[in-house]
């Protein structure tokens, strides 16, 4: 059984809407997806069986009793032992559903009230779930990069924005929007981004978070976007850093240091490196120029179902080797707020067979 | 204990950004906060005793684990019996922390973890928090009238682009950017909103579910906006209905209806009605016109502390008694497929001594 967002996607290429559809699988029976009445069906692939149950406070007051009820019902039909169902381990973190406005997970007691019919997740269900995390088919690689592109889109808009004088919110608003409007285009139903804006002093923030001010951008700033964004449920996270205007040798050194270390890390990509190797070719380039103790982060992450999908770190001493398939975010940065000025250039990198490809190109990263 | 976004707020007047948090009271000591230390600082109230636990992959493998020893040790200090301490009970549904575009509550296995400090959630924690979601303070009152305000400002822009031609995910990414734009602006830290839009047959979808998609206005279209607004952590639930054009008689009466609807319903609102009769007055009217069958969800919910806040509802065969202080939704609609158009309409209004105060008023509706 599973019901988180990013889960749902994997098994069987549905985004759910409002989060609380669960999909059950019966031994070697057809799975079957449970959705509240209200859920929209017009994206639950036509092959998929599905079943509804009640919601909506005029019918039915407790809509996950008649849930528990119905897969209870389904598993007797079947004769399968409860212990054969697995209920998906927990996550710390899961992906949004479509309406994102309000955190409506299962309930806490959710997998209580299911124990009672299924197993507690086994090692086989968690190790087949990280797997399918880890490695992405080439219809999800087809997604992820779709959603660089929109991405790319965002990161378009907050370049041709950067003037001195406009307030961080106004820019990240103005990316925002910049992707919203996709909806409707080429097979994209749900287009959604966060975009967090930070300048001059509040860019040697971004290392332990991303949030836009009212501060509004000066000559000589650098200024740095965290970009999250999920199209059709499949997501890309970039950052970007650019100056306004001219800056000081001494700003100026964070950011092209920066790249350099991006770009060690990024051209060190392909099959059987290790996560620890990738990483170390950043801080090696920091260090050159004595920025390493400014990079309080690991080097990257595998992404693509979630804003950050779980999986191993690309951080010193993770053995862990790349394979083709991945798709990892590369992303060093130095914040250093004793120069008032913090820098950090993410991409998403597909593990190809014989290196790698990035997904989130703008032009101005193609250039070595 | 408490750590979800709502608690914290209601609690202290703190809306966590990352949503790690943890605000711990020990028996008659000052309470503690527990904040991951990549927390931003400068929006936890001065008054509060700040405890930071170690954040970040480069240190510290399992934060939680640093977080559970911490509040053993401070339980220590104070001799407190850990069937003292509460944890906060498990809700459905939570508030977004200022990064939202991830779900990162506390793990699954957290209120596991601390049970071998804290006490489950008993009965005097569960009503304590009932009743300050249900009761709002003046401060609290003015800081939800201050969303309404800024959501206002979109529903403004939302009116301004009902235009022949442009995509209903158009007009959804101008409101929202407009509302992210007022970061910055008197007090405000923290503006996000979240608009739907439906026009057309897709506005009679509006009781299952909102979205917005590419569809473009057309003339005699009726477009419906649902629009969640968080300013500094407190919520506005607004929607808003208008008609493009000319309509036909058939659809123009729904939205009429639904107006006249809205309208006995928050005239009757007053301390000691109850919520079955504020809801039976919006039924009366749509029953009047034959409309009552096409009326499907309850007239309306608390609101402040989360898009929707837990309590009761305004439904059919609720006996609960609005009181002062009292901050709710009145949005009757009626979604009529075989017309190709649905309405609803839907303010917060605030209970006071007298009457009712309406909190998101619009010159539109200023007119009976």
């Amino acid at each position: 059984m599973a019901w988180r967002p990013d889960e749902l996607l994997m098994l069987c290429g549905y985004l759910p809407f409002w989060g609380a559809s669960l999909l059950v699988y019966f031994g070697d029976a057809e799975p079957l997806l449970f959705v509240p009445q209200i859920e929209p069906r017009d994206h639950i692939p036509s092959s998929l069986r599905v079943e509804e149950y009640p919601w909506g406070d005029l019918t039915c007051s407790d809509p996950y009793a008649v849930l528990v009820s119905a897969v209870a019902h389904e598993l007797a039909k079947v004769r399968l032992k409860p212990e054969r169902a697995g209920l998906s381990a927990g996550a710390s973190r899961t992906s949004l559903p479509i309406q994102a406005a309000e955190q409506i997970p299962m309930p806490e007691d959710f997998a209580g009230r299911m124990s009672k019919l299924a197993a507690k997740p086994n090692r086989k269900i968690q190790s087949a779930f990280a797997d399918l995390y880890l490695r992405k088919t080439p219809e999800e690689i087809q997604a992820i990069r779709l959603a660089n592109q929109v991405a790319n889109l965002g990161l378009k808009v907050f370049l041709e924005n950067l003037q001195p004088g406009i307030a961080e919110a106004e820019v990240a608003a103005a990316v925002e929007s910049a992707i919203y409007r996709q909806i409707g285009q080429d097979g994209i139903f749900h287009s959604r981004g966060w975009a967090m804006v930070q300048s001059g002093p509040n860019s040697a923030d971004a290392g332990r978070f991303n949030r836009s001010s009212g501060r509004r951008l000066a000559n000589g700033d650098l200024v740095l976007i965290e970009l999250a964004t999920c199209i059709n449920g499949y997501w890309s996270d970039l950052t970007r850093t650019s100056a306004v205007g001219s800056t000081t040798a001494a700003v100026e050194e964070i950011l092209t240091t920066v790249k350099d270390a991006q770009r060690s890390s990024i051209d060190g990509v392909r099959p059987g490196i290790s996560a620890a190797e990738i990483d170390a070719l950043a801080r090696k380039t920091l260090a050159a120029r004595g920025l390493s103790s400014f990079f309080t982060h690991h080097t990257g992450h595998h992404v693509g179902f979630r804003y950050h999908d779980p999986g191993f770190l690309l951080a010193p001493d993770v053995n862990a080797k790349l394979e083709p398939g991945m798709v990892i975010t590369i992303e060093p940065g130095a914040y250093v707020p004793e120069r008032g000025a913090g820098a950090r250039i993410e991409d998403n990198v597909l593990v190809t067979e014989s290196g790698h490809e990035v997904l989130s190109s703008l032009e101005e990263n193609k250039q070595p």
